[in-house]
């Protein structure tokens, strides 16, 4: 199922399906074809193929999807069907918020560990998952080995932050610190960028789109 | 400028262009090839130009671009050369932490007023911005006039949220209620979804790219 030649605008897309493919199973929806899959997401039936055909098509063309069986696919090519530990770093408002979010553990990531270095927070749980001191972090990664850390901490520290996360053997990190870093390693590190959506929206908004 | 044939996903690169176009500024890059562009961007010198077309060009091929000029014309294309006016739905840990992210106004999004239900919170300012009581919406909206509201309010009140504000003239919404909704409307609205991108790095950590 792994393909490596798969281009990386094609795996991007791969969550929006899996998605869409749970909301339809959410409302009961068993089987599409690639045309009302096409229509419901906004993407030409020929595109859908496209990209399907990249991980060996899944199902039968004019006989349609079977929804679960594609979500299911997709989600084990995502690496979301079994769980990804996961730790938060920063216990800030936006750590608590992504702390707080319901939707993470549905999507396969487990969060087993908070770290900050507030005193006044460290000890206590957030929707159930302890906060711990950083200086805990070591002993935390070699007893737990988590998949993956959010990076939500200030931003002069996010570098060093990572650093650390890396030493330690983290395999993922998703930085949610504003501050888009580059590093010289092989642990995959994806950058959020909340304003690019902003400026797409303003975007719409001073065109007259939709 | 405007060219209503500008495809959608033409238009969303925009931002991410105009993240790296603000960088090389901050770096004292001022003429840039496309050649160079790309390299740094991860895409096709040809998708580049192609990109740029669409918008008349820019600059001349060969001699590359003036990086401050294209900045400013992709900033006046996404409508954030001048400033839109925001409002903010929602002062929970994510309104805080959406209150508090300073690139917004860098990138050309100025919060003018937030709301809540919350007694606790109504009447206090965050990050200087005054947090008003809901039942004040309608008449700010009437003085103010602001152009898009971002909304980080509990999941089952999003739509009513959306269809109050639409009904009082908003011009778009930025929905970060975790909860993606469509609605029969003209307004445009951005469904962030966080878990795509976290879903997006686990396809890299479970496929072993980078």
């Amino acid at each position: 199922m792994k393909d490596k030649r798969v281009p990386e605008v094609v795996a991007k897309r791969l969550p929006r399906y899996y998605r869409y493919l749970v909301e339809l199973l959410n409302k009961g929806v068993f089987r599409i074809s690639s045309g009302e899959l096409s229509k419901k997401m906004n993407v030409t039936a020929s595109q859908i193929r496209q990209d399907f055909n990249f991980f060996g098509g899944f199902g039968q063309q004019g006989y349609g999807y079977n929804v679960e069986q594609l979500k299911n696919e997709i989600g084990a090519i995502l690496g979301i069907d079994t769980m990804n530990t996961t730790i938060l770093m920063g216990a800030g408002y936006l750590g608590h918020a992504l702390a707080n979010h319901a939707n993470f553990e549905r999507r396969g990531f487990k969060l087993i560990g908070i770290f900050d270095v507030d005193e006044k927070i460290v000890g206590k749980e957030i929707n159930g998952v302890k906060v711990y001191d950083n200086s805990y972090l070591k002993e935390f990664m070699e007893i737990h080995k988590p998949d993956i850390a959010i990076l939500s901490v200030p931003k002069p520290v996010v570098k060093d932050v990572a650093t650390e996360l890396i030493s330690y053997g983290i395999k993922g990190i998703w930085n949610f610190s504003y501050s888009e870093f580059h590093m010289d390693t092989d642990v995959p590190i994806e950058n959020v960028h909340l304003s690019d959506s902003l400026m797409f929206l303003s975007y719409k908004v001073n065109n007259g789109e939709e």
